[in-house]
């Protein structure tokens, strides 16, 4: 796995984990209901997984970004889908979402990677 | 056809009209390339209609909503479909979306009635 | 009660019990925890409503903002402190508050006008 | 003059006098500061309203757009350049602007034919 | 104090003072008014501060979320407290919301380990 | 050139190029029309990139920042109308631009020094 990959995820598990650990019960259902939002249901996980990622890329936050794209990726998501999925976020959300775009097809293409080796 | 729907229907054609005919090259480009992304690709048109729709709502643009509801009740995207595009936007973008999600709501029951009648 | 306050709490109440309705669980969850969040806590739940009142401002949600404006005019917030949340949204979120502040304050103004009577 | 600019006008200034009236510090000196930023200083102020109207415009502000353009019109900006302004919105901040955009040109051409009788 | 603290201040302090010394006047009149803002008044300089952070937060500024736990922390704002302004963020920006809070939990944890040492 | 602007460069092209061979269409048209948009018309270029900048300020996209200044630097924009622009960023958009002025300042004097030497 990626440098990239691994740190995103070593930080992002270690800071869950103390924050449900502050035992905030809001904090801990929104978690909760997070989880629970993108199960199948009248649309399909996937569906909701690429839902998911563009408003991330439209509200601009790179780490739900990445986040969504490693669901998209595990959902067996293909890259020509990402693309239009960038694509319908950088026409709706406007250039501001180029930037952001680099990054997530970086790191979309680590995760490729990671089953190509 | 409800007297809402009529009206926005009517005002947006109307201001298109007139946008358009001030010969701006790049809105008229914008203008067109906005048809063409929702086209079928590597993902059909009702999931781009879908991501377009989620995107409007967590940003929060009302008559986006509007048009991406138009568009995804032409293509038989069912109301519980809808509602779990709700969910997702009320999740990711917060309850600052709830009051967007009425009037999407209203706007949705009211594409339905047209076509009971 | 003036107009502007009737309408204003009729329609969200007709459209909560018609989102509600729907029966989409997730919606309902965040409903719920809607109103948990605001609740006493290590704060009260008056420094929690003029929390959500800031944060309806500079994300600008004219109705988000009437819905912690009545709540914290409920609760006994007095106007000098309900300008002092108005600053700071306007400091924070900048010029583009404005309009929404001017909306507010005339919001205010009916509520405290409906005791006066 | 149109009732739509006459409205808009009149809520604005008897809303701005009410707010004023609240004696906050703060507000009065941003009020004062948002007079000042938009005069001739290394750029002219006209430069600066063509600068306030596209911030308003990417942030989706209809009353803030409708505000600037009142000042580009009275400095006198010209309709194509007007549209150029529109056009860098709608590419910076996506089709997301394009309603605001309908509601701009309504309003600018509006203002034009306040002269034009 | 750790490292992160004292990056985070340097780097402030330092390009702070480079935008102060471009003497650009409308610059500096909002330095003075953010500074002003917070002092105390109908609410006191504490709940300010919270103010302060909440919208922060829903903005999702990494660095203003950073100031405005310093204030707080100097304050005598409690964890407990903390975590209740992030609730309120999370449930009102949404989940979009939550990186910034694991950030923002992180930064905090230091705040603290500063004088347990 | 400092080690910053050369980074930022350099990764900025790296991403465009694998970008635009994923040929996806609509990417590639919104590529074309991000050049087009700011090329001389009604408005001078150097005005477009000016609107440009502050609306990626307002937007507090840090990367959309970086592009506009060097576009602005390459047009000869000068440092006090830099200045100012940024004063209308800090206005509208409020304190939260505050952080992303720094960096702008930071990467401006930069460029400025990659002449001096």
């Amino acid at each position: 796995m990626s440098q990239k990959i691994k740190e995103f995820r070593e930080y992002r598990t270690m800071m869950n984990k103390r924050l449900l650990a502050t035992d905030n019960l809001i904090i801990k259902r929104i978690f909760n209901l997070d989880t629970n939002t993108y199960t199948d249901g009248a649309l399909s996980s996937t569906t909701k997984e690429m839902l998911g990622l563009v408003s991330s890329m439209v509200l601009r936050c790179d780490d739900c970004v990445k986040y969504h794209l490693e669901k998209c990726f595990e959902q067996g998501v293909t890259k020509p889908e990402i693309l239009e999925i960038f694509a319908v976020a950088n026409l709706v959300g406007g250039t501001i979402v180029i930037p952001h775009t680099r990054r997530a097809l970086e790191f979309w293409e680590e995760l490729e990677s990671t089953i190509e080796k």
